[in-house]
Parts: structure tokens; sequence; C-alpha cells
């Protein structure tokens, strides 16, 4: 029933931005797809990362999601030991556990970690670029469902995730009713808000308006590096909080800098934003602008009540048990956009509070603060 | 003593990017300037305008400084009777009333509403553009210093502002403290915090992507037009509140568009979007970017303690009378920051607290919420 495929091909060509080993990556053609705005692609491949062993029943599974510019490595492995970006939620005798559950972390759609994505070629191998389509979380969900059945899952003990992790984890809840047992949501809201828009439009501002954007086919280019690393710093100051940089940084200049030595403009730094672009060039060396750009844009359409009578309706139909939970600090997905899904969900859900000075990151940082809840919760 | 000058040349010579009516901006010419850091103009022009009478002693002036874009037209006045930024506080019967009080509100150095700036032509005729002295806001308060010597003020009853005009006005009392009876400092604190330095990277940054900055000099060509617009845009978030945007926006369409319609890319915009194109748009029309990158980086080099041997010891010293408010909602320039003047200047100063849902510019759009306190507290 499967139809994995091994990373046979450079993974260049498979649209791989981390530059994996060999082997951590599974692959799964899952067919022709028509997206929810109207765009077709011939052939979409998923890329995914598994732990653990599927149960005859097919129904031991948990899917893991990963925020904006996460990957399908949220722990080590067999086939990668590199540590990933939620290890203290994922691996033996943590809540989500090899032992017990069929994990999969599949790459979304028009990303930059193995699916299909701008940067794919198409049947002329020539990247997809600016005739890529506009991806919403549905569209991802829907893709993933094919996944899951190619793999035989035939339903999710539990569909995780955080930020747009978050989003597709209650997209999955709301639109497979039947294939999602439990979900976890951390630090995201029913519906993308207003604020949050307008900070993703910013985003996506700075990245069209790179001279090398040249409409999202520069890949013979150089590429709107510069509008990525914009992007970026927007996005890393919404992701932390007030408190946190002054604790850090306060108004400190960057050692060997002086931000305010030059005669004409500045010659130096503070520390705060050097330390900005720092993230910045971090992220430069492992995500296509082009990603960025259509998943920021995937994540301003997140509305889990579009097309079904508005929010409180679409959550009312969930029959999934939730575990949901919020960072008391987020500034951009504030508790309040949790609790209103508690509110509108069946049953009497409450927030789990995560306790973190750093904002809306805490999701990523403090799994500790998770673990044990969501595993009583869900029943892991 | 006084060395006004009419504006009988063309105002686009002038740096005027406010197109005022003729005579409704005075002009002084201040003399060489050598900047904190360095850098020097042979003659720095200031513009301003006035409200009132100075009396015989000279100590019934009231200095108003401006924000970030804010320009010198602060109330309606007979040469120019358009509104101006802050009527709720500056006219007949109004707590700075002309009938009592000599008014006085600069332009800025390095601005763009007639005092000399980036666009400003040196002695050859040629904008100084990337020429420009780095300025800080005590190199403003030093400028207007010598204007107020040449109107012939002995001292100011009070100077206020808000946000970077309360930056100002913070730093008129501890640079000219025989000079400063009574200080009005609203939604500014004593020194830019890492937060406000983020975020005023990211705008200065904006500008500099863009292909038409040119390292600043632009003015024979386009400007960086669309990186002023994304700084606006970034500004513009962090000026408001995220409840705000929610009520107002939500994730409505803009009518007649569809942010979720194109088979590639999204074609619409959300009205979030739309409304932040329109506050970027009206900026360009009446700012240059130089002046808007110049006076982000003096906001951000705001530190009232520097050379003074920290924020606390300046503030000991302060002998103005303080009235400082702060908008409750604010989540650039936070209470916090106000209270921590407060808590640091001499005797038992408050904080006066602005009601508001819309965050930081409240301070500019709820004045009946400080006039009678400001009056009160300060005497006028």
């Amino acid at each position: 029933m499967t139809a994995e495929v091994e990373a046979s091909t450079p993974l260049g060509a498979r649209n791989d931005f981390g530059e994996r080993p060999a082997g951590a990556l599974k692959f799964a053609q899952v067919g022709q797809y028509t997206f929810e705005t109207g765009g077709c692609l011939p052939q979409v491949e998923l890329a995914y990362e598994t732990w653990g062993t599927l149960n005859a029943a097919g129904d031991n599974a948990v899917l893991v999601a990963h925020a904006l510019t996460g990957d399908t490595h949220v722990a080590a492995s067999p086939s990668d030991p590199a540590p990933g970006w939620w290890e203290g939620l994922l691996g033996m005798g943590k809540p989500i556990d090899p032992e017990k559950h069929f994990v999969v972390a599949p790459a979304m759609v028009g990303g930059c970690y193995g699916s299909t994505g701008p940067a794919s070629p198409d049947s002329a191998g020539i990247p997809w670029g600016s005739r890529f389509p506009f991806v919403t979380i549905r569209d991802a969900v829907h893709l993933e469902a094919r996944l899951a059945a190619q793999l035989g899952i035939t339903s999710f003990l539990a569909v995780v995730g955080g930020s747009m992790g978050g989003a597709r984890a209650l997209e999955w809840a709301a639109t497979y009713p039947d294939m999602v047992r439990g979900m976890g949501i951390f630090s995201c809201g029913a519906a993308s808000t207003a604020e949050q828009i307008a900070f993703g439009q910013a985003q996506v501002q700075a990245i069209r308006n790179d001279p090398h954007y040249r409409g999202g086919d520069y890949y013979d280019g150089p590429g709107p590096q510069d509008g990525l690393a914009l992007a970026r710093r927007i996005a890393h100051i919404t992701y932390r909080t007030e408190t946190e940089l002054s604790a850090r940084f306060g108004r400190t200049a960057q050692p060997g800098e002086d931000p305010f030595g030059a005669p004409q403009r500045r010659n130096g730094r503070y520390q705060v934003e050097s330390y900005l672009d720092h993230q910045a060039k971090k992220l430069l060396q492992r995500f296509d602008p082009n990603a960025y750009l259509g998943l920021a844009e995937a994540l301003m359409s997140h509305d889990v009540g579009r097309g079904r009578g508005g929010v409180a309706q679409a959550l009312a139909q969930v029959t999934a048990t939730p575990f949901l939970a919020a960072v008391d600090t987020d500034r951009l997905y504030f508790p309040e956009q949790s609790q209103q899904i508690a509110d509108l969900l069946p049953g009497d859900a409450g927030v789990h509070t995560i306790t973190s000075p750093i904002g809306h990151d805490g999701f990523l940082t403090s799994p500790d603060q998770l673990g044990a809840q969501m595993r009583e919760t869900l029943g892991l």
C-alpha cells in the first residue's frame, strides 16, 4: 500500500534546502492535485520522516506538523542522528514515543524541505517559481491525508503542531474528523488575525521588493536574499518579547562595533541588530525565499471556518480530543486566540499555559511544560 | 535678535516635502554645526512655526516637538488654517494657548519639513544625500537651543512632545536644565529599547534594500519608494494594537478584491493590507526616505543617559517639572518605560494613563485625556 521512494536522486533536485544525510527523508508520490484556489500540479511529492512502526490496525499514528520555517526533523532518528527541533516531545520515553507510536512528520507542500515546492522542477526541468500554485493550510492537509492513506494509517491517535503546525493540526481535525482522535494545538488560533496578516504582508513585501525576486523566477540568479533576511528579522522580533530582548541586549553595542561612530550614517550595530542579522543569515542558508513567501501566505490564509459557516460552526463539529496550549507572553499568537478555540470546541477544553519570558517561540523551547499534560490529555 | 527668513525661495529648494502654503514656515539660520558623532554642516537652517507672542521677559515660551514623521504644523494658524496634528492641545482656550504662550514648533534637523536635511542642497546645489551627518536627538536639541536664543526666549514654560517628540523634550530638560521649567513627555522612555531598535533596524533595512536607494544619493532618480512604504507598514503595525486591527478589519477581504482568488499567488488583499498600503501611500506623498531613515536612526540613538553616567544619573539632575503620560495599550513604548522615568526623576512624578484601544498612536488621538492634567501639572 505504501509508495515510499528512497532518496535516490540528488537532494537538490528534490527541493531539499536542508542538505540532509542520504536516507534521512522518505518520499511519496501523492498524485495530481488541484489546489483550493484553482492551481494544479501534475504530480505532488511529499517528503517525510517517520519514527516507530505502524501497528496492524494502522491506528497508532501521530502526525507532527512543523511551523513556518520548520522541517521534518522533529527529533534524532537512526537515519539522521542530528538533534531535531522538538526533542523534548519525541523519543523513547517521551510523550510521543517511537516504541508505541508510528510518528510521521511531513514537509509541507510549497516549502523547501523535500516536498514539491516552488524550487522543484516541472516536467521540463524548470523550477516552478512564479507558476507554483497558491497553497492553503487546507491544501497541505488534503495532501497529507493522501500520504497517510498510502502509509496505511487508518486514524491518528494525535495530530500535533505549534504555530503554523498548529494551524495544520486544527485543519486536520476539522477536515478529517474520522481520521483524527486527538489534536495538540500550540500557540495558534482558529484563523489568522488582522495583525498576523499585517506582519505577514510586511514579510511578503520584503521579499517581493527585492530586485532579485523577479516575480519568483530567480533560480538562475542570486535570489532575493536581502528580502528574505528582512522578512526573517521582522518575524523574529514578533516571535520573541520586548522583555527578553531588553534583558539580553538592552542598548549595548555589538562588541567591536560602534552604532554611534560614524560622521555619516552608522557604521556599527547594536547587539540586538547583530542578533537579528545572525537569525536572518542562518535562515538564508537553509530556506528558499519563494517557499517562505508561499508558506507565509498560506498561514495568512489560515481560517478553519472558511467554507464551513465560520469558525464557531467549524469548531463545533470537531470530534478530536483537544490539547491546547499557549505561551503566556506570546504577542503574535495571543493566548486569547487559543482560548477562543477552547470556548468553541464541544466539551470543556481548557488552555494549558506555557510560562516563558520569550514569547511565541516558547512553544518550541519549553517542551517540558507540554509533555506530561499532552500525554495525559491525549492518552499517548 | 531674530534671524527669521521668510520663505522667499521655492519650498522644494528648502527641503519641504509638506508643500505648505507660502508663509506657513519661518526659517532661521543657526550656523555651522558639528554633530555629536563628528559630521559637520557649514550652515543649518531650521524651519519652524509659531503661535502667540513672546513676552518681554522671554519666558512664556512653549516648545512642541514633533514625532518621527510629524511636522511643524501642530495646529491651525493664521498663515496656515489647515488643521494640525495636535489641535486638541494647542489653540485658544486649549492647554497650550497662543493668548498666553509663545509656542514654537521646530522641524527637526535631518527631516524633510523645512529644516536642513538630506534633501537640502549643499553650497554647490547638490543634495547632501549620503553625505548628510548622522543625527542624534541631542543634536536636534542643541540646534533648537540656538533657535530659541535667536528668538529671544530666556526659558521655556514647557517643552512637550510624544514618541520621538517626547525623546526631544526629555533631552531638552537634561541638556538645558536652566532653559526648561516644565516638560511633557508622552509615550516615550528614557532610552530606546532593544525592541525599538530592532523594529527600527527593520525599517531602515527596508529602505536600504530598495534598489533605488543607491546609498542615499537618489535625488536624480525615482527614490526608494517601495522601501519607505514597507518601513511605514512595519511601523504602523507597531503604532496600533492587535485588538484594534481585529475589531476594524478582522480577516475581511478588501471590497472588490479576493486575497484568495488566484491560482498562482494572491491577486487581492485583505482589508488590513489595503489599510496599511493606504498608510504607506500617504507617507510616500509627504516624506523623503533619507529623512525617514535618518530620523529613525536618531530615535534608535535616543539615550538620555549617554555621556551622563547613565539614565539614572541623568534623570536625577533634571529640574523641570515633569508631566508624563503613556497609553495603556502601547506595545512599542510600554507604560513601564514612562514609569521608569518617573521613578528616576527627583520628587514624586507619576505617570498619567491615557486609556485607548489603539496603542501608541493614542497620544496623538486622545488629547482630551492629556490636556487638563498637563495644564494643571505644568502650570500652563
